[in-house]
């Protein structure tokens, strides 16, 4: 084990100084003109600091990482009640896969493939108009990060919409199985408008806080759920890449197409990364690179 | 967090007074005909010290525990190769699901469904006597457990090799595909009788400490496997109930059809259970609760 | 072999002395609340004439028999090239899955699964209003049959439009794939309108006789075409249930879940009938039998 | 419409003098060393004569065509009651695919997919020695050809049951459903040994008159049988090429991997043909142009 200014310092050097950066998601223009070789680094330590390197103040779109923070609000609302519409368990297939939602008739395995946190996020809407849901996730999302200068991207929202002919495709078909209680546009509106939060790593991390148990975080979600999404991120978080991530990194983390992933040291450490060029399960290339060297430095699997 | 001698005094006592034990497993007369009415606990501590309740001198058949040692003994004869014949992602389908195993071609998605531990098996086999094979397994457990007196049921062994039609398949399937290097048939022989090795709660949990890293556990595997092997049995270990055993107990576990579970506490514990009766996913419904209950009053998730 | 006029008397007699009718199809009230035990009959044959048993002046929603009319017209508007977008195997699932969707990667596998019809109608229409794609059909029928008096049940197909969660999911799913070429809404709008289509059996056993290529049939499709139509029928006119109607039947033919069903006999005759209540294929349960028994009395089985 | 001998002439011409004949089946030798380069057509019309062109001497291993002779032998004994434990529907599956076998828990879809001929096989086999069914399967063959010349190759047989793994994976999985009576072994070895009939294409063109109904053809399958069976090879005689066979040859046929194809025009002709070299669905390339371009010219299309 070391000290985390020297990992952090040695882990972001050896990252950047290699060439292989992935391709950078290309199914909307606002990712696909990302210059993969960006690399951003945050960590918030249990003594209530945070040490970054790289583009920590750059904004990125945290797509599939928000939701966590649509299940943790829609736990607020139905509370236990959510597990009755989706699952908690790895699915084995990609995160946008329509093919387990046919033989289980219409129940998503988890809340991490998109049809699962299209019913989350559907929960959450509950009738309400789309900016109400919105205003209660970036609500939450602040809270978490204790920084109110968190916002949503609406031409990545717009981009999503034009293009997310998948998504449609999950939503009608979880209505079709009635397991979508708003019309299928407002909840999808309301996902889409999720998906295009900006932050930096170092909000990121921030945010993270509250899951990893730290001193100092936000008192937002009781020890025993947090403890609970941690479990749901490691079994989860990286759709058919989590065994690989949890074999690697031994930690929980939830991944973005944007090329975010947030990582959680239960009881020690918050981390953010940042960069965008993707490996093949669409996660960050670099940034499970970055997550498993710093995971192993610091003796930090939960392992 | 409490005593472990408080804690599993009220856990046994708990559950034991429960009516509801589940079915033991029917598909052979051994362990059909079993009383699905009985407990056993034990743990292993970090001090060194080893405390039980109910039926701890009891041999049970420990089944699918011992893909966790074929694995080891595999891993120490093939290395880090055998992740090109398995792969680590839970697989989504039940233990002997065949489904998979067409649409990926002949690679099980890891060691711990059955496709997988019959190449985990066929790579320590490795075009030996199927008794040199079981020798290595035998001598890595008692090795583990610091036990010698620990050994094979021979009519258990019998029983599966009369009616595991659906092994046999797996077997003849992963051989279609040359992910099979001895014949089926001697595979096949030796993963039955690893299954049917039969130990007491007391021998199974000594035998996890060394996955645990706990002070005083023989040094037989690498604190880098170990952690790989407790993330193997995080995401994979309780097949397609992998996903609510994490949520629930928030460790890494394995079951066994015969009512056994292994569950390790990184640096804690190693905790071994069993009760016959099963729940739907085919693991010990006593048993999974008495490792969440433990689990929550000891404070011993890993999240 | 007898006489067609005795024949068909008998097996009407034979079956409406039936007490076990089956189920509407539930999903649209203008369906589900249609009486199951009714009965129309109607036959053109070689000589030119129509003989009729039953409410054969009734019109009914001719539902996915509608999909043969709009392959016809999509063939003449595409030509052979529709057959790169959707195959002509029978799919071995239900009409409305999506499974085979996501393995074949967006290619229906055949013009009559609801996929498949509504990539058929999406040919057709190629950029022109829903309109003209249906005037172009409704025409076609119109001279097939050579009866003017064919209309769109306008309130069915808002029905459809309102409940077709799933047909929007296809839809969608096609659309991520890139093999819809028109926005999904003006597709499925096309593809509902289509399904509206009321006719009687007279209607629509006069509209077959083109397909049986019988003396004084329009000629408005090639003996070639009318072969392969015919061929599809075969293996593909009744999704799942298609290996048993050509079992028992022994004709091409297409079913539609308001209870319709076309059946053609090679060079012989032109065959519609219309009972509402449904197996649990979703054809027609009186029509099928109907089908079977009129081909066995009348020596009509191709094979 | 044509004269036959003409037709034949021009046919054989036209395809002797195209290069593509396709790759012989690679899976045993005794297959895999054939010259691809070889034709041989044999037509038994309505008026008794036989007509050839090519290789018609040349003996073939018969393979999957073996199924229908196995499948008449099997209805024979069970009668109806074979079709509780194989259905009549096409699979939209490779010949030798396990994925439905699961979700349909042991009931494959018809009796020409392996799996569906192997519970044929064993339902044929009921309880006595091997050499007890595949007497009474040669004899039926030679009672439809009318040739008693007509052998098992027994290197053959040999080498499929040295290589047959996935036939195996298939006979021990639906053993582990119950859907096999007799011990897999004793099973597969009569299953491997039935497609390894040897015959020209004389002698199949003539064992296959019989479900042509023609005159002069061996009375031994009722036309109400043989018609049931004409229908089975049509949804379902070319696998998951069974569409494309109807749609283009519009005529039930049954293919073999040895390159061997039945094919029947009821009423009117019985077609054999050989030629090695297959398509990508496992059938004869050169074959079943030949079967297109008879059935074309001859104007025997039953559509």
């Amino acid at each position: 084990m070391s000290d985390i200014l020297d990992s952090l310092k040695r882990v972001f050097e050896e990252v950047t100084q290699e060439a292989d950066w992935g391709q950078p998601a290309q199914y909307i223009p606002e990712l696909a003109e990302v210059d993969p070789a960006q690399l951003a680094i945050s960590v918030c330590t249990a003594d209530g600091k945070t040490h970054s390197a790289g583009l920590s103040d750059k904004l990125f779109s945290i797509q599939s990482i928000s939701k966590i923070f649509s299940l943790i609000a829609a736990l607020g609302r139905a509370g236990d009640q959510l597990w009755t519409r989706v699952g908690c368990e790895p699915s084995g297939t990609s995160f946008d896969s329509i093919v387990l939602l046919e033989s289980e008739r219409g129940q998503p395995r988890n809340p991490f493939v998109n049809a699962g946190a299209i019913v989350t996020t559907d929960a959450l809407l509950s009738g309400r108009e789309p900016k109400m849901a919105l205003a209660e996730i970036l609500g939450l999302v602040r809270a978490m990060a204790e920084d109110d200068n968190i916002h949503i991207n609406a031409d990545v929202a717009k981009s999503e919409q034009r293009t997310g002919e998948r998504n449609k495709a999950l939503a009608h078909y979880l209505a079709s199985y009635g397991n979508l209680l708003n019309p299928p546009d407002l909840t999808l509106g309301t996902y889409f408008h999720q998906c295009a939060i900006e932050m930096t790593t170092v909000q990121l991390a921030r945010a993270g806080r509250t899951l990893a148990r730290i001193d100092g975080a936000p008192k937002i979600v009781s020890a025993h759920h947090a403890r609970r999404l941690n479990a749901l991120m490691m079994t989860c978080g990286h759709y058919d890449g989590s065994g690989d991530f949890a074999f690697k990194v031994g930690l929980p983390g939830k991944s973005g197409v944007g090329g975010g992933l947030l990582v959680i040291v239960p009881g020690k450490a918050s981390i953010a990364i940042w960069s965008p060029g993707l490996n093949a399960y669409g996660n960050s290339k670099a940034g499970t690179r970055v997550a498993a060297m710093l995971s192993q430095s610091m003796g930090w699997s939960i392992f």
